[in-house]
């Protein structure tokens, strides 16, 4: 595999208003997208869009409100209630693959391929086998840039 | 203040040439820069390219090993021995209006900017100030790209 994109981080949060109002008002943000719910993830989401060298669009931060405290994130949000980096979201040419690749090496995929926020399938890889962080591995929009 | 260009994730790890070979390994990078001891921060440090759109520089992936436990990044390690996501970076074009503008809005900079693993001025926001993140805050090089 080829190190791809860096597509997001992911940052959770318990109040995504809150989080929206932050981005804007006190780190300058002037392009985020309206939020939407990703009923597979229990979340409600949004990305804050920063800006990439020489006018490409740079790595979005995903910011991340857990729909109910059941879900994955409503379960991290409990031992971390101020929110934070939640995880690290890479882009790969072909998901199926890639799930293969992590496989072979024994990392731990978590679940089958899915849709996830940007349309296209990801999956998520335990942080146990990642050095402490919780990866996505996302394939590429075409449509995209 | 309008938001500048993520610089880089800043990641733990208990064992920086583990890590590395996990990035190379593992994530499949091909841009890894040398390990350097930065002592004002008590880390061993160096960098994962990512890269970004169009054949630009995407965020890095600043790998910190602490040089004591005794230091910031030693004493988050043990909380998190597996290491993980500990800071995120963003850019600005003058690091001292950039305190300014944080401590206008009541957040907490700590301490005085001082020289970064990229070698410009860099300061930190508290988390407890930044939706529970570590916030970096890295005056732009002029030199780079």
């Amino acid at each position: 595999m080829k190190l791809g994109r860096m597509n997001h981080i992911g940052v959770a949060t318990p109040d995504l208003d809150a989080a929206i109002a932050f981005y804007r008002d006190v780190m300058g943000a002037t392009d985020i997208t309206e939020p939407f719910v990703l009923e597979s993830q229990q979340v409600r989401v949004c990305f804050v869009n920063t800006p990439g060298e020489s006018g490409t669009a740079g790595t979005q931060v995903e910011l991340l409100q857990p729909t109910t405290p059941d879900s994955a994130v409503g379960k991290w949000l409990e031992k971390n209630p101020l929110g934070g980096q939640h995880h690290i979201c890479y882009e790969v040419p072909d998901i199926h693959a890639a799930k293969a690749w992590f496989e072979k090496l024994g990392k731990r995929v978590l679940g089958e391929p899915r849709v996830g926020a940007h349309g296209t399938l990801i999956f998520f890889v335990h942080p146990r086998d990642m050095g402490g962080q919780l990866t996505e591995i996302m394939e590429a929009p075409t449509h995209e840039h």
